[in-house]
């Protein structure tokens, strides 16, 4: 039997709407995500217990929580999730445009930016934005498809950045790379073939804005990718054998090039 | 009704052969076990499409695999194990003793060796791994409790460095660290309330012998742990907010003081 043109349609609106919201889960997470003023809150349900250790951040954010059974919890949440008994259920956060976020605040700023050509893995995305934080980087850019999406298992992960370290979705990251090589960027490829190696890159790079692209674990960086990047770094090694999970390589690279 | 003591003691055996081997999974994890002349490998079960493409190790391994259904997949693996219809049962690697895997070759060595205080987590302890090796540290400790064991988890997370990297697990961390400060060692634990930032432990560490601590996420270093080492360093961060992942603190750590 062919559904009704409006039920086609109302089933549409509630998969547009779904995709944009996410749920947010575990103590840590949601009390970050509650007393976030950029966060856009959109349901909370929570345990009797976990409503009594977040009383605080749940009054700050003038919400009112939904009671559940924290062992029939209705979050909409994969079952291998450990909410500790509370989810929020937010928008992504709007960071703006990578003009105003990335651009040189005046001829001495030297910012740092990470992008992630297909690093679609949430643990090591969430990895990139807590190291990216601590290291000052303005944003971690990667593109809107094949990349991780900003989820409750990134947000775990990213163990409270991902409410303060701006995580930007692109359609295009060749585009990105473009636009922030005209805003005076030098772009750095991390990969094992680089000619130069890293502490060089931090000698060149000091005093200028810099961006560190970094490709998924095995595949590397795209060829495209690559051919945008100014130049390829390798990680010196001492020997011949392994390599890093992509985000220590990330952790390495800006900690050796912090402005 | 109670049972023989013949049956207990053969549960016993069973038991304690079973906590004495591990399975590995996964094409690229199998393959590196069976290629490691160290392996001490008990039982493979592959689906026909893995023994295709594993044709070579397991040959030069001497194996006679059992080849399975992918669907019925019969070795004892976690159910969210990926294991590519490839899994070997292995004895852990025996690296030997402290003394004779870290103590300086010289008067000129420098070895570098990680020491993790219920660090439980197996892919943070197999991304320390695959750091260790390629910054050559010389071993990774930890205790034999509180610890994350030797597993096929461990070891995907490892990317191979499993096979190739010391990973030491001795009864008491402590005793440990006397025994490296014996050796002339000097000890680094990585803590947010260091007092020297690791850019001045790098200096200070150059041509010796060098041992960074590492503790837990949220609960850093035990106060045991804390006292035994000769200084506590933290890692410069640029803003008040966010700490590194563990792995990532070492990989950071291992970069900044590699000899």
């Amino acid at each position: 039997m062919k559904k009704p043109a409006w039920v086609i349609e109302k089933e549409r609106a509630r998969r547009a709407a779904a995709a944009e919201t996410v749920w947010l889960f575990g103590l840590h997470t949601v009390r970050d995500a509650l007393v976030n003023p950029r966060r856009e809150r959109l349901r909370l349900i929570v345990s009797r217990n976990a409503a009594d250790k977040l009383a605080d951040p749940i009054a700050a954010a003038g919400m009112e929580p939904e009671i559940a059974d924290p062992r029939r919890f209705p979050a909409p949440l994969d079952p291998s999730s450990v909410h500790q008994g509370a989810a929020l259920e937010v928008k992504p956060l709007d960071w703006g445009g990578l003009q105003e976020l990335c651009a040189p605040r005046g001829p001495q700023d030297a910012p740092r930016v990470v992008l992630l050509d297909r690093v679609t893995d949430p643990h090591n995305a969430g990895a990139i934005l807590r190291s990216a934080e601590v290291f000052g980087a303005r944003a971690v850019i990667a593109p809107a498809r094949h990349a991780a999406p900003e989820t409750g298992a990134l947000a775990k992960a990213a163990s409270g950045a991902l409410e303060r370290q701006p995580y930007v979705r692109l359609r295009n990251l060749a585009t990105a790379m473009e636009q922030l090589k005209a805003m005076g960027y030098l772009l750095a490829g991390l990969d094992g073939s680089g000619e130069a190696d890293l502490p060089v890159l931090a000698g060149q790079a000091a005093g200028r804005p810099l961006g560190l692209v970094l490709g998924a674990e095995g595949a590397g960086l795209r060829a495209r990718t690559a051919e945008l990047c100014d130049r390829l770094v390798r990680i010196p090694a001492s020997g011949d054998f392994g390599s890093l999970n992509v985000s220590n390589a990330a952790a390495v690279a800006l900690y050796a090039t912090r402005s």
